[in-house]
């Protein structure tokens, strides 16, 4: 980056295209924007941003190429025809995908002399820009380093993962797979106290503080994984099964779905058949991993 | 209870109940223990604790007698014997199980003369007595407000959940339940980026952080649950898919067991095809809900 506010241009201007723009805005950068279909962009226009009309033209007038769109095909049909005026260039991708899509990409754009960033958002639209937004990037570490003061206009947790590409990809689904699970559980309990006619708002308080104390588990139990041994520091997969045949019966009685214990239960009962009975929780790792 | 420091009785001194009666040792009340098999309680008895070679030795010596066994037949074979020693006397009953066990219990030592309060202790048994240490109450509000100074002794968190007797195994279970789903998406989740020799170790402060931001989605979907509408305010279910894919292909190319991605999965879709595709998240509930 050879000034001290680069030209950004923003290829994307859905939710999450248009936040990152304006985040540039709001950091004082030249910003182009330009969006396939029509009729997007005109907020960013009124705070400042130029409207591209050809992305060749916006390409043309970014340093830093930042993309936001549906997929990695979109990517790739908005990229290719325009892979000579991006050589030089820094493509910073923000498109979900799978860690293969990103490297594929990566090495795309390596043959055309383009660099290349791959970023994972780990953040809602309206939190990009702020202290708490996540975005996590892959990547040579010298093309990283230059990019990062720009890059950090998009929010306080601006983290490199190394130089693979496909990783921000893969900690993305990673995390979203905790989000999911922790969110199926938590509807579920609100399913069950909702039995009782308690307010799932009653219930949220109790939950939100338990998730903090959940959160605490994690640490000893990743040590555990790293080692490869999980004898039990406090309760053993055995002392798990009493309650989890409660929260099953609890779940029967009340008519709320009990597929998701159950299926926990045969995982603790699996380990436990295979001589775990005395090891942590952590030990179901190896339920999940095929064998 | 009639004096400063009231009389504990604590039955049963596993790990939980050994905990529990050093708390009351170490506020200073004069507290019994005794347990079903012997060779107990030693340690306690040198903290000061007086032990009792029969159950109705231990009840005679206490005010509150706090309850703490393997499950509920245990605790109606240990205390049906001494109801006539328990009336007039509170029972707090610490014993997991379900919340119809609790109510049971609760009609017998009415039954008796008894006062009953039920609890569900959320916390490790190194964790009773802090401040941190979470136990919920269930039972009639006046006995609790009389026993809360003597129960306050087990943790800063005491916490009355109302008259009915049977919501803290309720509860209990619904906590576990978010603990359960929390902990097994963290476990696919280490062992999807252990596929690229990242350490779990490595991956932990991410997975702590991103925890923080999910308790945060839980206190709106709380609100739509109890209104029972469901409108997305940012990620509709729909836009939920794409990721939900990467993450399943992710784990079948990487040889992680599948199933827990693939039955979101389905609950997003089924919620599709009933025509919310622009709602959020929390309307997946009424997939758990037996209809």
């Amino acid at each position: 980056m050879n000034s001290e506010r680069p030209a950004v241009t923003v290829l994307g201007l859905g939710m999450m295209g248009a936040a990152l723009a304006g985040a540039f805005l709001a950091g004082g950068h030249p910003t182009t924007v330009w969006n396939r279909s029509a009729g997007r962009g005109d907020d960013l226009v009124a705070q400042g941003a130029v409207r591209a009309a050809a992305v060749g033209d916006a390409v043309a007038a970014g340093q830093m190429i930042v993309v936001c769109v549906r997929d990695y095909d979109a990517v790739r049909e908005i990229l290719e025809p325009v892979s000579a005026a991006l050589a030089g260039r820094v493509v910073v991708n923000l498109t979900s995908g799978t860690s293969q899509e990103a490297r594929d990409l990566a090495g795309w754009a390596a043959g055309h002399g383009i660099g290349y960033l791959d970023g994972a958002i780990m953040m809602t639209p309206q939190g990009i820009g702020t202290a708490e937004a996540v975005i996590l990037y892959g990547g040579e570490q010298e093309l990283f380093d230059e990019s990062r003061p720009v890059l950090e206009r998009l929010g306080g947790g601006t983290t490199y993962l190394g130089p693979d590409t496909g990783i921000p990809a893969l900690y993305d689904v990673a995390l979203l797979d905790i989000m999911w699970s922790t969110l199926n559980g938590f509807l579920h309990a609100a399913a069950l106290v909702g039995t009782e006619k308690i307010p799932a708002t009653a219930f949220v308080p109790f939950a939100t503080g338990w998730l903090g104390g959940v959160a605490s588990f994690l640490p000893p139990m990743a040590e555990q994984i790293d080692a490869g041994e999980y004898a039990a520091h406090d309760a053993t997969l055995e002392t798990h099964l009493s309650p989890l045949g409660h929260l099953i019966h609890e779940s029967r009685i009340r008519g709320v779905d009990a597929d998701a214990p159950g299926r926990t239960r045969a995982m603790v009962e699996r380990a436990i058949a295979d001589g775990h009975a005395a090891d942590g929780y952590a030990r179901l790792i190896e339920q999940m991993r095929e064998r």
